[in-house]
């Protein structure tokens, strides 16, 4: 029984966080609590669910699924999720989030800054 | 110029988070502020700076250093980060953060769970 | 343009491979092409190609489409891969590729072996 | 015993490859086997283990040393790997690989070409 419970952490396996997303969301204007949830909506979407409700997303963190509602709300508001539609071939519209707008302000943040020098000691390592 | 930038990004690369921990923190006694320091720790301690200072930390988050430290020593009290002290070839003492702590209570509270439901949706998928 | 495609790379992000799997392949009785086939199927897979045809993995792969599809018969020979069949709502009949077979290897193999002692040197930085 | 196995396998985590590597090595002039070589480098020096053997490497591949040896000469050659040299506090020098070259050619290679097209049906997906 254990062995299959392994076996499921294996399959679930990991996501990838790009490290300069982890180093500069603070300067995109994102807290702590958002970024997690931009980080939820990332792990939803990757296992294919495209538009987890706010109580599947609440059920995995520390807020309401109120609270999950407006933060939420306030990340399409301030740029960082879009919700969008689709239309399948059966004629049947679906919404899902997107966070192409996360890596456009993270691109768009990282090519206007001059290179930045905080990591000189991971720098000297590789 | 920007080709150097995006050689630093590639350079820097990605952090892996288990899934099984972001779904699964909230029930370990872990808030989303919490949880994000433990993952700044560990991408300090992946490039290679195993005991960053507070300040380090909280110029990448939006906490204080002083917050950051208190908020470093809650994590140690609740058994989630230790500070592990080594001594190398020249007799130099140092102080390191470990994750230890974490990766032990993750597994803990895995294995004595029963297996979890919440993800039908995304097994069928794979 | 340029900050288009930067933005793709973001957006397509990383490919997390379990440690493990890296340093214990071999005794699981892969070769390094083998692997890499397995590496590109699990790609598709998270991409939400469920079922790559040999054409396109072969497009990514030094090998011709005819070799590519002899390796992935016998990767399902040996065991590492398997071809699930499923029906949809509309009685639609799909197959799919399934990694659960490697899953499962790696982790019957991993708890049958002892502590393995390879790695000292990377325990101790961590 | 288990439990410290398992523990383990959180403790060495994941590796993160980015997708474009994965699609573009073969037109990078990359083989597997050599992608795999590299792979391998990066994993060690992400160990901290920054000078990794001939021996060290090909216990982890399919290879004998002495054909690693020929497959790491090579890649140097064809400036994908570089080695360096760095001089400690105490004067002592030391050589570590560095994949610094890799990153160059793939942001070199990525930023040449037109928009790839063949991602079409992920696209769709995020």
């Amino acid at each position: 029984m254990d062995r299959n419970k392994i076996i499921q952490w294996f399959r679930e396996g990991s996501i990838a966080i790009p490290r300069v997303l982890l180093t500069n969301y603070k300067e995109l204007g994102l807290n702590e609590t958002e970024f997690m949830l931009l980080l939820h909506i990332h792990s939803f979407i990757d296992s294919g669910i495209t538009f987890p409700t706010p109580e599947q997303i609440a059920a995995r963190m520390t807020l309401s699924p109120e609270t999950c509602m407006q933060q939420l709300r306030k990340l399409v508001q301030k740029g960082f999720v879009a919700i969008e539609e689709r239309i399948d071939e059966q004629q049947i519209r679906s919404e899902h989030y997107s966070l192409e707008p996360l890596w456009e302000k993270i691109v768009r943040h990282l090519l206007k800054e001059p290179l930045r020098e905080e990591n000189e000691q991971e720098e000297e390592l590789y």
